[in-house]
């Protein structure tokens, strides 16, 4: 419709538009790159990351204890290349993985000053500091890349390999984040000879995690290898722990990453790796400082565990398996803080993330899963005091 | 490569994978629909909103002074529509658009308790509460969906038509933010009618920015309409008016989108749409909180059209033009702030966020732009002199 303007002549168009609809496609394509030791100064793997290879600027977030084994040498490493690095030592753990944090690393990134498509912000460490840093460069000018180096096991597997960044609110555990794609991670596995049993341990949850839900040789691997992994930190001078160690880590990172990459924003909401997620956020607030993040996971993979028994989605030789499986990977299948109360709530929060049901994952057998929606107060109370007796009976044989 | 152990005839394999790459493809679609009154009970666009239809609880932030006109008509809607709304009221300008505050509008959303996926966070104010509870829905369960109501101009047809979410830091603009889709934004223009002249000419400086980079026609339209639709707020009662509103809205907006639609990420870090966006950054950082954004993009503008003159890219006619529009819109055109050294600086920390590069959009005429990398402080000099003596005199015409 036309309308003239009889003073200026001017004619005046109005298409009446009512509603304009914005389209775009967004690729996402992000890396992770096995590198045999990140540090050696013949490696340009650190240097030309995330497209870094154009700047000599780096901003390096590293956990205060790797700095302290591994500082020297990175020092060494980033001298031998040119790079300005600025290098913050920091101590992150669940109890300080807040805003505050992030905070504190955006104020110190601003005053170092970086360009944000070739200057990627580096982070060296375990699943917690690589969350937090996440959000920080996330954040960073509406996203800066970074390069994400984990240095324990649940980082390898979990954390590092995956696209979401998040800390802790209001006692909520990863209630604020982002999903966040620029980055590269690199695989050094060299960083698990100096990491202590527990935080091996931490990650193996997560490993066995994707076993029991997807891959049943992995399994297997575990229940022959795992202890030998353990104790040797990935680090097996044999020939066969050292196809078992590999062979481990790839079973896991891929299974992990097969069920990521087609629902990398969680569109859908029935995550296979969910799978021991649904009680542990507020097992492990709870418990915090007590559990670390796979304790909880695998204490809440027992306790499902015992569900599906339960509703003969297991045998029992396969549910008292994977409890011995727990055992040698010295996961812990009980905490003082469980009750039927708690794990009441824990499953009501998780319905409201899970948009109003529970798409609980229960395993079927070892290897599979299903999703169930139908939980009962009832079976958590059976479940606990199942778990109960059969871990305390297991505490009773290992003492 | 298979190794078999002896002991128990377990075959490990092991396929020395050395890299992963994972590729994903988000699809992005988001809506800005028009919608005479927002508030009239018989609408259903408010409570359907960005799939809010099967839920009958919301969290709105409102902008206090917009609560205090409005608060009692959308009370009543929520009521009408049985929907248990929890209004937070808020006074949010430029000096407190911080992650303060985002914390603080996280909290009261955790205190209320939302369904992620079917409760959307609803923001009724301007750009600056739109851009910081975008943010907070955005870190929100790593995003929320939420749905915008602009009342103010420069929110209608800037601030709530983009995907840019942010708060400021460290005294730089929307250091800190996101990118965000999962939105909806519904525009009701009748908001402008309590909306103070102060205001409206900040929205028309955006507007000017569209005509000026791409859109000759609404320029005419601004110079002949301009003053009326600030005296009339938009609410203009004759039929040559209400078309020369809606016409001057829809080119705005239009325009914008099409420069947004392909470039949403910025992916592109030469955009027409950040004409005016230079120096302004810096500018209205140093003058907060005297300047509003539209005003200092209206500097930047007045700044860079002196550029552009010099250049030989306009002539003096079409720069004289300019200015009188400004005037016209109730535009600054000159700060007692600007020298030249602010102005260098701006530049430089512009540089550092597009990649190294000026990529200064600098009109050509009027409805077209170019992009220069090589403007020199010798310019900005002269540019400056020529505003100062520009704008000096218009002042004296004026008083």
């Amino acid at each position: 419709m036309t309308v003239t303007d009889s003073t200026s002549g001017l004619v005046v168009r109005s298409s009446r538009v009512d509603t304009w609809r914005v389209h775009a496609t967004q690729e996402v394509a992000y890396e992770i790159r096995q590198c045999d030791d990140v540090f050696d100064p013949d490696s340009t793997d650190l240097v030309h990351a995330a497209r870094g290879a154009g700047s000599r600027r780096r901003f390096v977030v590293i956990d205060s204890r790797v700095n302290e084994l591994y500082g020297a040498r990175m020092v060494e490493y980033f001298d031998h290349h040119g790079v300005e690095a600025r290098i913050l030592p920091l101590e992150v753990d669940e109890t300080v993985k807040n805003l505050d944090t992030v905070t504190r690393i955006v104020r110190e990134i601003d005053a170092f000053g970086i360009d944000r498509r070739r200057e990627p912000i580096i982070v060296i460490g375990g699943g917690v500091i690589m969350d937090v840093v996440g959000l920080a460069a996330n954040l960073y000018r509406r996203g800066t890349p970074f390069v994400r180096v984990p240095t324990t096991l649940i980082g390898l597997v979990d954390a590092g390999v995956g696209v979401k960044t998040g800390v802790n609110f209001n006692s909520h555990k990863n209630r604020l984040g982002t999903y966040f794609d620029k980055s590269l991670t690199l695989l050094d596995t060299g960083f698990l000879a100096s990491l202590d049993r527990r935080h091996l341990s931490n990650g193996l949850g997560e490993i066995l995690k994707i076993a029991l839900i997807k891959d049943r040789e992995l399994f297997v691997l575990l229940d022959r290898f795992g202890a030998d992994l353990l104790r040797e930190r990935f680090q097996n001078s044999d020939r066969l722990g050292r196809r078992a160690a590999a062979s481990t880590l790839q079973r896991a990172i891929q299974g992990m990453l097969e069920e990521l990459q087609p629902n990398l924003w969680e569109a859908n909401l029935e995550r296979l790796v969910d799978y021991g997620h649904t009680f542990s956020p507020t097992i492990e607030m709870r418990a915090l400082p007590e559990l670390l993040h796979g304790e909880a996971v695998a204490v809440d993979m027992a306790i499902t565990t015992m569900i599906a028994t339960h509703r003969g989605l297991m045998s029992a030789a396969e549910s008292a398996s994977v409890l011995n499986v727990m055992a040698k990977l010295g996961l812990p299948t009980w905490d003082d803080s469980l009750d039927a109360d708690l794990l009441a709530r824990a499953l009501e929060e998780t319905v409201r993330h899970r948009d109003g049901q529970q798409r609980l994952p229960l395993p079927v057998g070892i290897g599979a899963a299903t999703f169930v929606n139908d939980v009962t107060h009832q079976e958590l109370d059976a479940a606990l005091s199942s778990l109960h007796s059969a871990s305390y009976s297991k505490e009773l044989q290992t003492a």
